[in-house]
């Protein structure tokens, strides 16, 4: 069965393994206080090109739980599109903090200034929480990437207004291959802090915070140590972004790499007749009229993400192992799928999980 | 300058003042264990009309967030129309105690099963919170009364699903004056915890929250001392409710003096070209075309609601204090307002806040 | 049977009640926008002689969390003695906003500079929470009054640690008539925020939260909105205080009144052979031998304090309404209890609760 | 310079990470939904014996965080030693979760019924939370292992008065070496949910948390995902704990190899005339006379634990990776330091932090 869920169901890449095999031995100091974690702070922070602090986290959820907490007051919330994955996906994981997240419905999954206004205009005084700061995602949930004309705009007014913009980078590496950019692009927007995720770019885990504004460093290992999140064994995460950040700008070329398989995968779509929706980055979501989608989950996994009218609209996304061979099998399940569906009805709905899942 | 903003501008009704007066004198137990609070409790318990607990809390704001803090375990969440108080106008209470407000969007303020079911689709599993109770308020932020159809409905659906139901009563003895009803009409519906709002209706500050579910009676002192909102003199709280729900009924006759100023208001409207979009219990949403609003703003009090199109939605409250005479000025000034109005296009977008409010 | 249990066991002070009956027509704002509100703000603020906020908050431990979890961010925790109030009878209301109480053993229930270096020492790093500031509570809940001295040295140590210092005053008018100071003086000592109690002092409830230090104000409304403590009907408090704080300073003297009865009691208590341990204030502390301090239980409330060696020790708390009479009858039950009292061995160890109750 | 400061300053054990390298290809589903997340609960299951969940989370603050928050209502607290690791060196991760430590003075670091019951007497109301459970570590913190009948009779005492006990096992493996014993005798004891850590013991990192009792495991997924504690990789976790609890039984090995060094340094440090405090597992606590602390970190880290009187107490750990060479030099460097020690008199106090760490 093909497999296009997501983009962490891979081991590590291999010259990450061998990394972590090679710099075993030996003992560090713990908690981030390793050689490696300085090794890898060092090529992030250059690459940034601005002064910034840069902190090793395990993952995506406890990146934007230890952040966001880190960053508001306990009367302060943070403003993101509804789509937002700590909106959707995190299991309150924000508001286990103490904190509210002021929900922006948005057309395509992104944010802009007069989106933004429409938040802080329902949150005047102090009936509502106070919005402190900002977060979306780069690339978004929804496969689209902010340009940086976009992005700039979106954290100037923020910055107009006082409010602060954190990017969940969970997928930085492909949205900055779409641009042909690199870690200095997101810096230069205005972006306050982010992350540059390893877990969907070829680590085992890890994602590497970067805290370009001063006032959301104060204390920030702090934080991560109430939050659980300051590993023992720093050396783990350190080792693998030293490696994903080293000279060869591998962490940059498994971006490119995942886009470019997606857009092969978007290109055999659209000549099937089912152009895709978005394919801005890794991931492609396509409607597939009629129960296309439910034949198509005999042969692959992927996840479901709406349906209605005459289809349902499915994501699947491209990694950094996907190779063109299996891109251009799930091409012809897809062609033999839309062959074989009926031009059922289908009942409107925002659906959730996966399917094509065994057990 | 008339003021219709709301239902906790006066004092106290003279009769509440009275007995607090009348029962100053004497020491007694602190902590809500005063021979008031009992004398408060008893009367309720019996009208009630079922077996439960019943506990006296200051204010509305702090008997939402005991009463969901205490009810929801940490990874649950509570389900609420966008429109709901603990949503718009509590400064994120309900988050800071850790829990998610499953926001449901509403054409009405009214939460039904069908809402209900949207809301728990969407939250199918361990990446999102799990709902555990439903948060409904009687009468409704927008100005809607549940019938008890309605009512039970809601109720029965939230238990076929395992979920509890909460009542914001804080107008709920207006509420229950629409439907000539009484306290067991709510437990009857099936609700499972609720408050009888004092502050609105003849106290100086109280609400009395009823816990009918026993599985939600647990500890519920705890949380009422853990949140700041055991009084150490309950005796103030006592006295109000001993004397609101004494023999003569007037916790209820103060419900229905509010309503009945409210349909005179809705009336005079009507009768003024624009009648009320909502009246059914004591508060009258009306649209005023124009920049009649801003003109009436000029002799009146009142609260803005939204602004679009042709005019702008005002909320006008009654209450047990307000006189027929201080309504029928409001009538002359609205039509005063009407009279020299422009038909000036209106920029849509919700608004908040006050209107006439000097200083 | 003769109550000395605490100072909230009363109703309010006359003069108190005669305000609320006199302001209770009208219409005013709600939230602390009404004009008495502002009326009680003033004088207090006079009275402090410095610039600062005040506040009107509902009870102690109300305005213990919301100031707390307000100045606290979420790595930070208040140092306090292990005797504090916060962290003994609170029900973990600090805690449950997210903060550890650094608890600081204590030979009297005082801090001092030197046992707080002693919690800083421990609270190096960032695997402790970071000590932001101090509560103490004044006077203490052993008995003690800090004197200006003190108070002064642990706020100038605090400071020159990057600390602020703040007070419950739930006691605070007793603590300043025993100086035979004013709310001047606990500003001049360098304290940065603290309340001055009404709930203990001739109010129904209330307590006056004074914010001095400006950074500790920021956006402290939404913080009592948020925990439930921005009173509806804020004229509630607005008139007690006002009145407490008119020009015949009320206030003070009622709690110079409460420390002349205990300290009639504490004279009558030598003259029976057990001088009391602590009556700085009105907090009267004294061991009874053997089983008289069961034997008094038949006539007198009160609260066990601790049992060990060959008694037990009791609190007697007088207030503004405790007269000489009853303070001779407590001192006659007293003499009895004595005279009928067998010499048993006390098993060791705290006690808490009170004895005297029925029902 | 030789490193004695904790068991986490290596890197995973080969086999572990031969094991990582053999199944980094194919893709796996993620958030502990793969293959080897299953292999890896399996055995653990087997090994305790009786039914129970196993979870892999990837520390042990977050494991004690995501528990606890997991186990506890909001009104409960759980009971700890003074000495505990939540609460001394996890930077109020639990309080963050809105609960309080009920912390317990203890003479050597372990509770027992005694200690638990003077805790329970002091929470006898709603004035104060709820003792829910009791945590206690296996090693403890101060290096004692608690024996099974101590264990036993803390749980079956917890039972009586309806708490649960969880056990915080990052030096489990040496705690059960140090008995002869595996997982079922935790289980056997009537511990109701603890972890077997690997993080101390062979991995690169994880914890595998097991949940005995059903009433613990409700919907503990929802509370990982919150917490940031669910792995995307959850292969990662389970690759290295199913080769952990192979076959071999590699994680009762290593544990008992830790032992065997320790207890070698140990016999050394008596040899040379300071017999430890503790060394019951890997942990050896030492009081050097003098100054022969400060001269021994010119050559070896270790922490520093306390000071007093005529010598300081430094903590040496021992670990898997410990061999006999390295103990052996240490030995020597004891001895050197000793002989050159002036018998200074030290300053009393606790201290923390390590000593001999350059830069």
């Amino acid at each position: 069965m093909l497999m296009f869920l997501d983009d962490y169901s891979e081991g590590a890449h291999p010259a990450v393994l061998e990394a972590l095999v090679a710099h075993n031995g030996g003992q560090e100091l713990g908690y981030g206080e390793d050689r490696y974690s300085r090794l890898a702070a060092e090529p992030i922070a250059a690459q940034v090109g601005r002064d910034c602090e840069v902190h090793l986290l395990v993952g995506g959820t406890q990146s934007n739980l230890t952040c966001l907490g880190a960053f508001l007051r306990s009367h302060e919330g943070v403003v993101a599109a509804q789509t937002a994955h700590i909106n959707v996906h995190e299991t309150g994981a924000i508001e286990a903090t103490g904190h509210r997240i002021v929900q922006v419905p948005t057309p395509t999954g992104k944010l802009d200034p007069g989106l933004v206004d429409a938040a802080l205009a329902q949150h005047a005084d102090e009936h509502s929480v106070r919005p402190a700061g900002i977060f979306l995602a780069q690339a978004t949930e929804e496969g689209g990437v902010y340009s940086a004309d976009e992005l700039g705009a979106i954290c100037a007014h923020a910055h107009a207004h006082g409010l602060w913009v954190y990017v969940d980078g969970a997928r930085l590496a492909p949205a900055l291959a779409v641009q042909g950019a690199r870690l200095d692009l997101i810096a230069a927007c205005g972006v306050d802090a982010f992350f540059a995720g390893g877990t969907k770019n070829g680590a085992l885990c890890g994602e590497a915070v970067v805290l370009v504004n001063p006032e959301l460093r104060r204390d920030f290992r702090y934080h991560m140590k109430q939050r659980g999140a300051l590993l023992a064994k720093g050396r783990l995460l350190g080792i693998q972004f030293a490696r994903l950040f080293d000279g060869d700008d591998l962490w940059y070329r498994l971006g490119a790499h995942a886009n470019a398989a997606a857009a092969r995968l978007a290109r055999g779509l659209s000549e099937c007749g089912v152009p895709p929706r978005a394919a801005e980055a890794n991931q492609v979501f396509v409607e597939l009229p009629g129960d296309a989608a439910t034949r198509l989950a005999a042969a692959v996994r992927f996840h479901l993400w709406s349906r209605g009218g005459h289809g349902t609209v499915i994501r699947l996304v491209c990694s950094w192992a996907t190779d063109d061979a299996t891109v251009d099998q799930l091409i012809d399940e897809v062609r033999v799928a839309l062959a074989a569906s009926d031009a059922t009805e289908v009942p409107p709905g925002a659906v959730r999980g996966a399917a094509g899942i065994e057990g």
